[in-house]
């Protein structure tokens, strides 16, 4: 096991009826901001228990914050904040929220450009104004982490940040407000926690047992509880063990003290930034592609995964890999995301532009072992066609 | 699932040579109280690297705080900390100096009786000193929660208390310096932690799928682990998972949303208090015979625990549970703590002492289901005779 500094302080209140609870973690005399999306939180009803709930306090609106949380917008948000004097931020959404929400909270106190904040990756943020956030949609875990990614729409870029200072001071997780969510965002939230762990988990062993097992108590988690979440949307235990299993599968624990991959996501990023595709729509692309073409690198956690995960433990290895791989991509379908770049009506000329994008951004030493060259990149993408 | 409200702030450094690392997590201009127990950390070489490393601080010690930390003790502690202005306290040791230091930090600042901490378990608790930890002995998880048992010797009563102002505001585990624990102590903190799993996973089902499957995977790590930190006692790795388990058995993540038990424990404080067995010793006697006793209430459970951690999937259900419990005595014997009250020298009249000490502490409707009456305890202490 490597050496690991782990650290969380973030407040989950997690179950029905916790949104009334939020009044008592918000100072009294704080001006909010609630940050938004698209209104959806006024048809679920989400909208109307945080404004009943905060019926004591000064609270304004910022709406409009758009999937993959863009630069352009987040800045406006920070003007409001300095304009207003706000002193608390309260998001209300899903994981693009909650990311435009840390941006907007380091951006607001950080002297000099903002977008230095994700040109450095966050390394110099050194305040933030403190938030908290009600999640309405599982899926990226950033209601409990310190992390962050938001994209210039000017230039196409996707660039994350992280930092110890924009770890929301709560988190609301009320599964029954997921019951109403489109199909398509549960399977993305699904098939996008899936990948967290599979970054976390699926690399080379460093004797990290716990964590291994953690890892596949959440994977064993997503493919047993995903598919009712389709088929049962209304069934509560269901909706609770996947928001937490999506908070669980990136809130640092599973990652501490063993190697990170996070390739796909590099790449996933640049298929985002290019053609729009869902975040999770990138990650069941490449992520079943870059387990074949890594395979070596990665034979031992494959197998591991394999007999655990899938119950794939006799016969050949090189069957049991492959039959592994092949079940990782049956689930995402099977959650409703397809998983070839033809699905999304992409070809070969995506994959040079996409490599080109990686080798602009300086992305041409990817994974666990920093062997995912834009050669390795390219290999992925063309078995992903 | 149940709601729940978790939060858990504590900051793990763990790794060799992470002691270091605790010169900048205390404010360079503090008192420290560097408080600790019989010595043991003066031969592992822990206490020079503490002294190491916070050489330009002021340090001022306390030692002596014994195994079950005496409130008689830790009062003269906190008479130290007022009289010496004492503003960081610093735990090394075990998990009887963490949660002895987490009383001096509660008493401290606590205007009244500072035995009414323990008396109403720790809900009049406004404030606390801050205070560290660096752990020499994994087994109670008191490094990284709320949580604290102390015993007062002139009245044989062993307490508890919890609050969220007792969290360590930082704990540093270094698997190395667990190399050289005596094997009774080794034994010891790995039943501890696994009760501690067991109390918090053995109830009744409640579809918490991820909080199941993490506590599963604890389990399966001491069982895969504990052996192999007595047969091979430098082995980084395999302490690393001991360490790293124990402290997960406790944190509260794999209590959220279920229901608990804590009788074994309750039971279990009551042996101690009276013929001064070690902790580990009580639960490893009490709890199967609280799991044969109480099958019936646990039987779901008992199945779901002979399949994920035992393997037993076959065969008639109250085969499979009765070899469960078995292999979990035998586990026990396997680390070296012995599972029948006779193998400490008890015997019926310490049953009527016992069931005499649960009445006169109010302690008479214990486990998930408040079922455990003295009449099921006797029951429970009269099997493990």
């Amino acid at each position: 096991m490597f050496n690991f500094d782990f650290y969380n302080p973030t407040q989950i209140l997690f179950g029905q009826g916790q949104i009334a609870a939020i009044a008592g973690l918000i100072p009294p005399q704080a001006r909010v901001l609630m940050t938004y999306g698209g209104g959806s939180i006024k048809q679920n009803g989400v909208y109307d228990e945080v404004k009943a709930a905060l019926a004591g306090h000064t609270v304004l609106e910022f709406a409009g914050i758009e999937p993959n949380p863009s630069y352009e917008t987040l800045m406006q948000a920070v003007a409001v904040v300095k304009s207003e004097r706000i002193d608390f931020l309260l998001a209300v959404g899903g994981g693009s929220v909650v990311d435009g929400t840390k941006f907007i909270a380091a951006a607001t106190l950080h002297e000099g450009e903002a977008w230095d904040i994700l040109a450095k990756g966050g390394k110099i943020v050194e305040a933030a104004l403190p938030f908290g956030t009600v999640l309405t949609l599982p899926a990226t875990g950033s209601e409990m982490n310190g992390s962050a990614v938001i994209t210039r729409k000017a230039t196409q870029e996707k660039r994350s940040f992280m930092s110890r200072k924009v770890y929301p001071k709560f988190s609301v997780l009320d599964p029954s407000k997921t019951f109403t969510l489109p199909l398509r965002q549960v399977g993305n939230g699904v098939v996008d926690a899936f990948a967290h762990v599979m970054e976390q988990y699926l690399t080379y062993p460093v004797n990290a047992s716990v964590q291994d097992r953690f890892a596949e108590g959440i994977l064993l988690t997503l493919i047993e509880e995903g598919p009712k979440a389709l088929s049962h949307p209304d069934d509560y235990d269901v909706r609770a063990n996947v928001m937490w299993s999506a908070t669980l599968a990136l809130n640092g624990l599973i990652g501490v003290g063993v190697p990170q991959d996070w390739s796909t996501h590099a790449i996933g990023h640049e298929l985002t930034a290019l053609y729009e595709l869902d975040h999770a729509q990138t990650l069941a692309i490449i992520l079943p592609s870059m387990l074949r073409v890594r395979k070596q690198a990665k034979r031992a956690k494959l197998l591991q995964y394999a007999a655990r995960v899938w119950g794939l433990d006799g016969g050949d290895e090189e069957g049991r890999i492959e039959a592994a791989i092949a079940r990782t991509e049956f689930f995402f379908r099977h959650m409703g995301v397809k998983t070839r770049l033809a699905d999304y009506g992409l070809n070969h000329a995506s994959v040079d532009a996409v490599v080109s994008a990686l080798e602009a951004h300086g992305m041409t030493a990817l994974g666990e072992q920093r062997e995912v060259t834009p050669a390795v990149s390219r290999k992925v993408l063309e078995l992903s066609l």
